[in-house]
């Protein structure tokens, strides 16, 4: 890495807002790239939201964050963490998804993580809808089930849609309990809210001993007490961050499929991913950003500060040695 | 209620963001319709935004309410209430106003909420502007005086604007109470912000003994003493809710007349609604969302979901017996 | 039809902005409704787009288009045709589709669309993606082939997308004539414009027999010469008329999912509608109106005023007797 | 005139963008400036919207007209014409309007104008709906009545709306020819369009000698025929002209309270314009610009461009001597 | 002031949306005008983002805020104060800017508010993106260096961007502290987060004894304490107050610049300022304001609502007698 | 070129808006790159609006640019031609613009051009304001000038704005005249409308015999009459084309600086460029494209259809052997 090739493109050299706009300005390192070998942290887009029951859109959440990202600095502002210097970052491309065929693009997703697992890249997906964190578990925790901290909204615990067979983005993490993929005993779910159908979902979260932590019990205990008890669920083994953009409230985040009134601030997610500091993180993602509900693009800019967040966490954990 | 007729439109035979839009997917029950004398709660439009002095728009809010509302579903996500489960509710349509003639519209309304009374059906109202409280409280608080608890930006107590006789939505809580419609003793005022042209409607709720709970004196409290407070002097009688939009920070209400900034988030905003539990509502509004000031809809979701607090609140309280 | 049940929501009793949205204020006639036997044209909603390719949000197109429909008056404003004295027509709502679920939702529509066959109904279908124009077709057209008048600027002709077995909004067509739903020989293509992949779907054109008039051909010939060959070219037999809202150039219309530019005005679509007068009209749709792409509405109302013209041909034609 | 008092800002002084915005950048002269008497033609703004039968929005419109028309430069670009340099043109301000009181705020408007009549000013009205035509008229056609040439795609000539007799944006040229303001067979209409309640306007247009041009006819018979015709009937007399901008397509001009799809491009617009070089304007109008429903301010600087076109009829007609 | 000059145009004269709009419906009062010597705060508008380094459109700000500005009334609604009734209050137009050319725009401003300085009025400026601080600063700081309070995003202290000599909107403060305009130890810089490239900034800021109190310290320490701190670092002389829109989160300022996300709300920053009592405010600004990028006019609205509040500080503080 | 390498994406590996966006999803080839030698057309952006006097962000056009053309396939639909596989095409990258130096810039971007044109590439420039057409020449036209075709509603021929010394986007053109860049007499500029200052362009274009053909005349004489005689002035020899976005309607168009209403439609500003078939194109740009005043990406798509347009014509012209 002393060659500066994993190193964004300087805002001194090209304007920040120019250029071909990849994650971060990190280089493009498709499979059959020389410097392939090196990486270690591949961010990824899935371009695909056919898991979606409500407002479709976040097919281009990936693109929309890559133009956002070029914003992102080196240095974080709070800690000092400088992750494209402490791992080797590279933009990896998106999936191939087909967007009217889900159950082929569940496997084309699986298949691209799970090659990146094979190179011992480990992933940081930029979706797509929450859907797409399914096929990404059954490829980080097929060997071995994986701890789970969700920001989201809500649980995604919740039964088929409209008495279908297939599954949504309304039940990857239902999904993933029931084929072994995530260890519920080390799962938590923060941020959820806003009406329900019913109690399934919670009590799909009880039966199984997923903890969940409802948004008004967050603001009632505050940030330092969930963080805590959210790093002691996930323990010292690996774990899966998922963050769903709808954690955070619509004014700040409008660009989203199922917004929910009642959310924090975007200085109060920030804190809480800072505070998550020491999770072994096997992989993660930021799900759920639909453009075309956007606002100027503040929710991409928020997704793009969020997925760095993730990155100084993926870099500082103790998955980062 | 045991057949389900009262029952919104379930998820699973139709998604959510389908169909003809009735506020929260409710049935359709005009006068003649057959299960009209089952009906407890009936929320309707007010499309008029004749009264407002600033930017207009609000006539089309019912139907963006109506739109958004859809989204909401059955239960309560922090209390677990299923108001549609407690009461028989129903979309009552829209009074017939007509945009270029106040007093024959503030009639209108008038004569549908005192049809409504007589058939004992409590109203939840979807303005319109402001100003379409007064013919409300002119039908619901003719034989006794009510409480009043409002959110809101301003305390609509200005003198007439304009050095003109008509009313707008700047005025009337000032008429209200010279019509004795309500009783500034119950009567409370919270969230009060922004610049003022002098001190007329302070002044006057002093003299009429009405208690005005400005916003710095609410972040500076807090929700639950200012909430108790408000509770103590509604008291147990009969009680008018009316929750301004504006009353919400511009950032996550930009869909308004008259916006202030300054104001609470929308996570604080619902948080003092669930802590009024326990009022005995005679009748409730949410008014002045404006569509074409809206940002994608957040706005009216917003309301939407103000509104399902509202309908927690009217099942829950002492007037739900 | 004399009691006026089947006439609009008069304007001088609610605002044509006010009320909950019908398409065009008719009357929502559900399956089970007393009057269901009386209606002679259904209007109905596909809120579905799982078959697009590129920019999705034609799911929420019939609610759109409710909204903006309620501002068509009674009386078309260059002949004078009165539609809904012409025939009983209602609003039969949406019909139930899965957005996750492209299989079952395709039954769902030719379902929903053979039932009103056999009611006696003719079909106007305010969709959704095009691909929705296929279990259309399925339904209308098992028993003999129709004729086919495309206003569109595509062909949807084209092989499966992405190797997949699905069919997508690129290939109804192609899978109608497949499946012999249409007359190729009384099938006619007009507005085709922009990049191609290649020949694919012309050369299946050719193969067939199907009539393509690109749009340069269209400036070229005029009006009355291209409407003239479609008329000549569909003959007195029962056809199909199908209306992509992207023959419109994107100025117009915007809010659709594969805009093309180069298209005709909105005067110049609305003046070859009026041109195809004489048809025969088993049923028509109107397609790919995406609001989250839309501009203050004005595709969504554009849509609506392709619909009345539809309406008044389909009422003015062989098929209204 | 010599001193430079009545040209706009120089661009070269102050980039067009900047500085506080007065129509065309001329001076603010109110009714007490000393250079008051020397003005010939008077820009002002009329902001207010209370005649609005659909979406509001017009009381915005001279805010955003003047902002927008700071961008027009001194010389026409086809004729060559220079009107700031053949009469003293001034911004006069706004009429003191009352959003709330219908009746008071016409015989504002009527009088702001007729006290401009006896200084000499000819008016031309940033306005505002379209029923605030009728008090001008009131004020200009007292003692003669003027004749008429309308640009719009309504005739605005509809009987009272909703039982109501108040007057609406939608019969003030009917309520001017009730009370003899405009004289009939010298009164031409252009342009209309769309769907229509009934015939009553077309009508009461027939009964009085009225010209009405409608739309698709204007398209057959090509600009050059139609503005002959239209010079013709308003002949040698005093004339009003009143542009409604919903005349040109919403494609152009979305920003208004009605639009009617199917309308002229602005470039057709512009040539009919110019065409009616000739007219000996009295009086004329801009309206229904309304900016809430404008996107990123094409509608406005459509008006601000039709404004500086009548300017240039205004210096050019016989009324200029 | 007795005769009322100085006093905004009362919106019982004039609608507060409607008329020519000048900051906060002051009057205009250019160099030459004959109350000019009465006047004590000056307010300008400074239409230039030529040291803009990301997004542009700050010279659109003036004329964004002076529309806004109209809604402010004139009585402060926490405090009582009353600034126009405190002081001579006047608009005295826009600086003279030349889009293209930095270093004179850099003279012209500079000019322009020396020659106010001269006159004995106090600046407060409305810009225009943030290098416009450095040529006022120029201009207020020549004769002896002034205290700083700066609430931003970033310090502004970062070093020459892309290699190049220019100045940007980058390094204000850094060349206003090489020049010695402001006094070092009498500076202090409030909000600042984000991703960094490097420490250089707060290295300068070390190395020169700036006090930096990034976002998260307000955060966790609170607003009183941050602000005596601010308060005793300014000291009793004269000093210059900052406000950089992008100080508040993108969700109630989206149309700036370089956003960042993490920030107060509105709420906290009018608490701040109104916290910031007591300060000798020699002149003051509120920069990057960018409407191209704001949502619905929110920024813009919030930035009119700064204004206020710094006018109050103005009058208020030490520099008022 | 048999290997693919220089084939766009296809739609068939990646969703068309899928992927890291280059231009037409051309291959990334900058100069260090192994098939650098092959490109025959690069594609390449200018990410700058420093000389833009009215309305900033053309500085966004390239990214906006690359967005929307990953949407071209690769065959024209009315001649068929298939530029992809006439010559290698590739995308360049960005210039290194400063956007606070001017001198720097344009001295950049010559020099970037200057390399391109060493190396036996034809530039097609997807800018950035129209000043940067004149570095392009500066580069092209050193050794002989060149002819020029231009279509834009501005000749850009104006004297240097607000008495600067500087250059503009206003004057390009009479630069390059002055510099001996463009050969007047196989000049043509098509499509001038809207206000002006004064006839100083005019003139110059008169005194040096440059070709104007103003948008008034094109829709008298006709798309075929104009052209022929476009392409008779620029000859036989090598020509410039340059595209001001602004040439087409703002309806169209909307995203641009100076919008000049009166324009043609997308699809006559089409039929003129296929009807510029027979070119010798040296290089070519389009220029003007401003996203922050789009709508919904309608103006980028626009430009992206644009430049395929032009690369068809590159490699079907003179130039293209």
């Amino acid at each position: 890495m002393t060659d500066g090739f994993f190193q964004p493109v300087s805002g001194s050299v090209l304007p920040r807002f120019a250029g071909i706009p990849t994650f971060m300005r990190l280089p493009h390192v498709p499979p059959d790239h020389p410097r392939r070998a090196e990486v270690e942290i591949g961010l990824f887009g899935i371009p695909w939201d056919g898991g979606t029951s409500n407002r479709p859109g976040a097919r281009h959440g990936p693109r929309a964050l890559r133009d956002a990202s070029t914003m992102v600095r080196g240095q974080h502002g709070v800690t000092g963490a400088r992750p494209f210097a402490a791992a080797a970052c590279a933009d990896l491309g998106d999936v191939g998804c087909n967007p009217v065929d889900m159950m082929a693009t569940l496997e084309e997703i699986r298949s691209f993580v799970a090659g990146m697992a094979e190179e011992g890249i480990r992933p940081l997906a930029m979706a797509g809808d929450h859907l797409t964190t399914l096929p990404i578990l059954r490829a980080l925790g097929r060997d071995r089930p994986l701890g789970l901290v969700l920001l989201d909204s809500h649980t995604d615990l919740y039964p088929p849609y409209f008495a279908t067979t297939f599954p949504t983005h309304g039940n990857p993490f239902r999904m993933a309990v029931e084929e072994g993929l995530i260890d519920p005993a080390r799962s938590v779910m923060i941020g959820m809210r806003g009406t329900c159908y019913d109690d399934a979902d919670r009590a799909f979260a009880r039966d199984h001993g997923i903890t969940v932590v409802p948004m008004h019990e967050v603001f009632a205990r505050g940030v330092a007490d969930v963080t805590a008890q959210a790093r002691a669920i996930a323990g010292n083994g690996a774990t899966y961050l998922s963050f769903d953009i709808d954690f955070v409230d619509p004014a700040f985040a409008p660009g989203t499929g199922t917004p929910e009134v009642g959310g924090p601030t975007s200085a109060m997610a920030m804190e809480m991913l800072r505070a998550l500091k020491g999770l072994d993180i096997a992989g993660a993602d930021l799900v759920e950003v639909s453009p075309p509900f956007d606002n100027g693009g503040i929710t991409s800019w928020l997704g793009a500060s969020v997925a760095f967040e993730i990155l100084c966490l993926m870099t500082a954990g103790a998955g980062a040695g």
